[in-house]
């Protein structure tokens, strides 16, 4: 945790439980992604973390955005974001959201059917619009399922179609999955765009651009390749597969941008074994699934957990959150560990946690406000 | 859907997606359950649906509270509950939750392990206690998965403890899971409640009160079994194992009174193909698994879907949220068919919504709002 976050969670007296995100973290790695891909433009994903003192700083810091709705988009003009600099990055959209962006100045569209390519010419005349393909996410952490993305030769017809649309067939987008550690993901991910692109020259549609997606990898509890290496790997495959004259290019970065700037504070509710040769503890803590931490279904995300105070020899435990809902277990199978002298009323700080958490809240489930925040 | 509900939905237009709940049909579920079980002491689980509307509903009609937080006991309360009428049904409780609730009123307790006796005994000094037991959870379509109670071996000692802590050692608690279709379950269930006592008696304990807990399905895709079939086997299996000194008995429904009672409208956002010999279109609705329907994870709760307007022939789908996270999927396995000619716009109703829906929504997952209820 830094150094900042340590002091105002020691100097405050906050209620449990609580997020505190460190906006110069934030800062640092908005700067170490531009050095490390100076040549690319960074949009960033707002559905990460959506707070105005994020999309401020990011404003200033010169970021682009990718919005996942018509609200995320009125979002990044609140806070001063140029609306030429927003794509509208969910393939998924309202015919009347789609109007609201374009009334607003938004020019960059995604797409991945046909029928939202319809949409799109009636709705949003001209724009440049983006195909996303279908791309495997072997590696991914928190993958995207199949959800998004058509094939290649579909995606081929449907920028030929674009085009006959009147929008500007623009570009192509992927996305290997998110929190994905394999930097090869990328590489065969690049090389099946500029298939595509080649299949697109014979039709003699010349895209400018491709989006490479987000998904970099966040240091939970295991090490992941520096971003370096990543960003190496995209070089170096946009050189193999466009040569010369490559292609404008756009990262989507959410999860690495912002969560290793936020801290979790929360209190232990309850220590309890369930037999008297029960040999793990229960440990309840007061968030749980339902109040930010989505993430840990199927403990896809494995955060991180410091108790806050030194204790003793540490033992296996089952963690879990506050609410009546039996899904409501964080991590039963991961092996987590903590001092066996853990009792109810001692905090502890789950890290990592700036990104895709205080939006995920629910309004109140089992009545339990949605996680507070505080930016400092 | 009921007759007020499709009214409703004609005579105003609605922003999508919307949740409708009639609540005259939540009153008409509460007085069958009643003439099902006229002994037994209903408990709204307040989680299930914690609208100020039905809470009130609920009052009036005579209905007593089950709370899973400070913060439902006090929406009980506003609604014109009676402290002595809410029992903290949660095992989970901060001590400074426990005392505000002492404070209010509250006398009626859950626990399930020593460290919460401990603070049941300093912040509701006096209190009646009752200690949940881990039953078998075959069965369950949304378990509790060993989340809550202990074994009956530990309850039998907690509960002397109980007593000498100065609390009252007032029953005993299990609950057979969630949309529970098998009525054996409670059976069985019984029968362990039952030995538990004999086994207290040994110690010069006479609990008065068995709490059956909630999980009473309600019919989603499939068929499940009256709630006859359920208060029929509830009264055998207490006759058998209590004879005729039954304890005070109490019940806590929450999904069965509230789920029929609700539809929500969702319109279609996107329909795609991923290829052009896809053989299942992607379906994608405004409302997902962040906007409310968090229970079809696993796709455990197979809600019907039925397309507002009448279509031709029905074919497979894969039906998902608008979210750009690829968690967001809703059906995939479950073999849901939709009209081939459904299209970006229609709508589709979501039956048997009421419970379980809005109050888990995101606060803004994506920018996407919670999910809007109206009760009529």
């Amino acid at each position: 945790m830094s150094e900042k976050i340590a002091r105002f969670l020691a100097d405050n007296h906050l209620e449990s439980p609580c997020l505190v995100v460190d906006l110069d973290v934030i800062a640092d790695s908005y700067r170490a992604l531009r050095l490390a891909l100076p040549d690319v433009e960074i949009h960033y994903a707002v559905k990460a973390n959506p707070a105005q003192e994020v999309l401020s700083l990011l404003v200033g810091l010169g970021s682009s955005f990718d919005a996942a709705s018509r609200y995320e988009i009125d979002q990044c003009l609140a806070a001063g974001a140029d609306p030429a600099r927003i794509s509208y990055g969910n393939t998924i959209k309202k015919a009347c959201d789609i109007a609201h962006a374009h009334d607003l100045g938004v020019r960059l569209f995604a797409f991945d059917s046909e029928s939202e390519l319809d949409k799109l010419a009636e709705n949003a005349p001209g724009a440049r619009v983006f195909c996303r393909i279908l791309v495997s996410e072997v590696g991914a952490h928190w993958p995207l399922s199949g959800k998004f993305g058509c094939e290649p030769a579909m995606a081929r017809d449907l920028m030929v179609r674009a085009r006959a649309l009147g929008l500007e067939a623009y570009g192509a987008a992927f996305h290997v999955g998110s929190q994905q550690v394999d930097p090869r993901q990328w590489e065969m991910a690049i090389g099946r765009t500029a298939r595509l692109f080649s299949a697109l020259a014979e039709s003699g549609i010349e895209p400018r651009m491709v989006n490479l997606g987000g998904g970099f990898p966040v240091r939970y509890r295991a090490e992941v390749p520096e971003i370096g290496v990543f960003a190496e790997t995209i070089k170096a495959a946009m050189r193999k597969h466009f040569g010369n004259r490559p292609p404008e290019m756009i990262i989507e970065p959410g999860r690495w941008l912002t969560a290793p700037a936020g801290v979790i504070q929360s209190e232990v509710v309850l220590v309890a074994r369930k037999s008297r040769d029960d040999d793990r503890r229960w440990v309840y803590l007061d968030v749980g699934k339902f109040g930010g931490l989505a993430e840990t279904v199927g403990e896809a995300i494995q955060y991180p957990i410091r108790p806050a105070r030194r204790g003793n020899a540490a033992g296996a435990v089952i963690i879990a959150g506050p609410t009546c809902d039996g899904a409501d277990v964080l991590y039963e199978n991961a092996g987590y560990r903590l001092p066996m002298d853990l009792r109810s009323g001692d905090r502890v700080h789950i890290l990592n946690t700036g990104a895709y958490t205080a939006s995920y809240s629910s309004v109140g489930f089992n009545g339990f406000p949605p996680l507070k925040a505080y930016y400092v």
